[in-house]
């Protein structure tokens, strides 16, 4: 590594895909060295709680608490609330472990004590050992609404897991997005003169890194940064590692490959990543005014998590030693 | 039994002894027989759930889900919730099981509907598979505050189980009792023409049974009805079977004896249940003007409740044959 002590990373993430790379990245850059921003606007109110899918995920995996197997929730977790609730009819589609309730709980009252969700979310690392800056992108409520092609609006979570991911969707709305601020400690981050590298983890272009870049002034934030923007490719060989997004690709009529994604984020980005398996879309990526790196993208260990976090931040170094 | 079938019941229950007792009723009484109402002055708010120890205790003994050891909550119940939450830094004094979180999940989510508690509490009953009518003394919010000898005002939860029942009390305060009207199903059920008994619950009269009769009318109605009321005596040989009662009627200055309870009650007694241990103390119950059975009173055992259950109602047949 020849990332100097000075130098800052900001990871941008959504679920699954995102925490992966997140993960290598905390293996190779110290706490004072990285934050990552988590896309809040699949956060949704259930059964009274405020659930941060996302921002959970991240957490989790940070903690070194996260199911592995699934990539979502905690390892070993148990059911016996979610049986229960079943008993007593509730809803039952979003799985909730017993252990993961105590986050919801505790996220659940601290805002409604007035904390924000950037502090609850410090409050929450802090207590499960997480050392690295997570925090959401904005402290207000924004809400991802899937258009679906029959013209229904339907909120992410209902897509997502409840129907999980059937429908055939149009496009996205991020409801409250218009009056939502990006949160203080993402500012703080776009803003530090140290900052050098912006990372947009392999997360689903539509409804995990473009809610985080839709918070007014982000995108631009981005822009305007000194430091170099990359994007790792969430498509694979025009397959989305999990998630759907190659099947949002197709319902969107866009082609399913890295090419399309580097389109999608187009002005954004300085550099963009690719899997060997797709050393053929080096040229057309090229061709957008992009820098591309190829590298092996699939994060299967932790030693891979490590060595793309390693691979993204030289490519980083090579774009800014570039005239 | 020579209870006919168009003879109806009310049980006033607090937690754990009541539930005894109207478990025995259950079993001598159809569900059209019985109601039970339960104290709600213990409900309180606790990490945002809406809880409800008495009308849970009782809905889990009718439902035979109960801890049957300790008397409260679900048997073969788990606790990662509660250990997460430790974790987390949260609060875990007052014990939630991972099944019991269901519970409190659902009333709160109900409530915050807009559901009053008598319809939430029948509507847990029903999926629990209670067919025996059990509601609280109002849909209004009611809280027991424990003036304590040092001055101090004390939450009911706070002081019985958080604090263990450690404080010496002088006194009780029902926060918001003047407002509070009597829940429909009890008005109703203490309405009804074919009411025959009211059985006071082996339960604290201070901090169970003294909330239910507080609510204004309550007491009135239940002296003014033409069913006889009666109590067994929470108080056997001079000790409760279980929880503070012998201890606050000493910090209170009562003699700790089942007569002292009988007074407690006073003028709002038909009839009196002793136990064969506290024999000695009839012609004093009776010298109040109070008629007084004598019989075990101790419920071990499943046939323990229901024997107590056709005393009581056998001595209430005897009151009413009197002229």
């Amino acid at each position: 590594m020849g990332w100097s002590l000075d130098k800052r990373c900001l990871a941008v993430s959504g679920g699954i895909g995102g925490a992966k790379l997140a993960l290598g990245l905390t293996q190779v850059l110290r706490p004072d060295q990285l934050a990552i921003v988590a896309n809040s606007g699949d956060d949704f109110e259930h059964l009274g709680l405020h659930i941060s899918p996302d921002l959970d995920t991240v957490m989790y995996t940070l903690a070194d608490l996260s199911d592995k197997e699934q990539g979502w929730g905690l390892a070993g977790e148990s059911w016996n609330f979610l049986d229960a609730l079943d008993s007593l009819g509730g809803e039952t589609w979003f799985k909730l472990g017993d252990r993961d309730m105590a986050t919801h709980v505790t996220r659940t009252r601290l805002l409604a004590e007035g904390r924000t969700l950037s502090d609850v979310t410090a409050y929450l690392c802090e207590r499960l050992g997480v050392h690295h800056a997570l925090f959401p992108m904005t402290d207000d409520p924004v809400a991802t609404m899937v258009r679906l092609r029959s013209g229904e609006l339907l909120s992410f979570q209902h897509y997502f897991v409840r129907d999980r991911c059937e429908p055939v969707v149009a496009g996205f709305h991020f409801d409250g997005i218009e009056t939502a601020k990006p949160s203080p400690p993402l500012l703080n981050s776009l803003r530090d003169p140290q900052l050098a590298a912006i990372v947009i983890c392999p997360s689903n272009p539509f409804v995990s890194i473009d809610p985080v870049l839709a918070v007014p002034s982000v995108r631009q934030e981005l822009s305007d940064s000194r430091a170099p923007v990359v994007a790792v490719s969430p498509i694979v060989g025009g397959e989305a590692i999990k998630g759907p997004t190659a099947k949002m690709m197709d319902e969107l009529g866009m082609p399913r490959t890295a090419l399309a994604v580097a389109e999608h984020y187009k002005d954004l980005l300085d550099g963009y990543i690719l899997d060997t398996k797709d050393r053929q879309l080096v040229q057309q990526v090229e061709a957008l005014g992009i820098a591309t790196t190829v590298t092996e993208t699939v994060m299967l260990t932790l030693a891979d998590r490590r060595q793309l976090a390693e691979d993204t931040l030289n490519f980083v170094d090579q774009l800014q030693s570039r005239p």
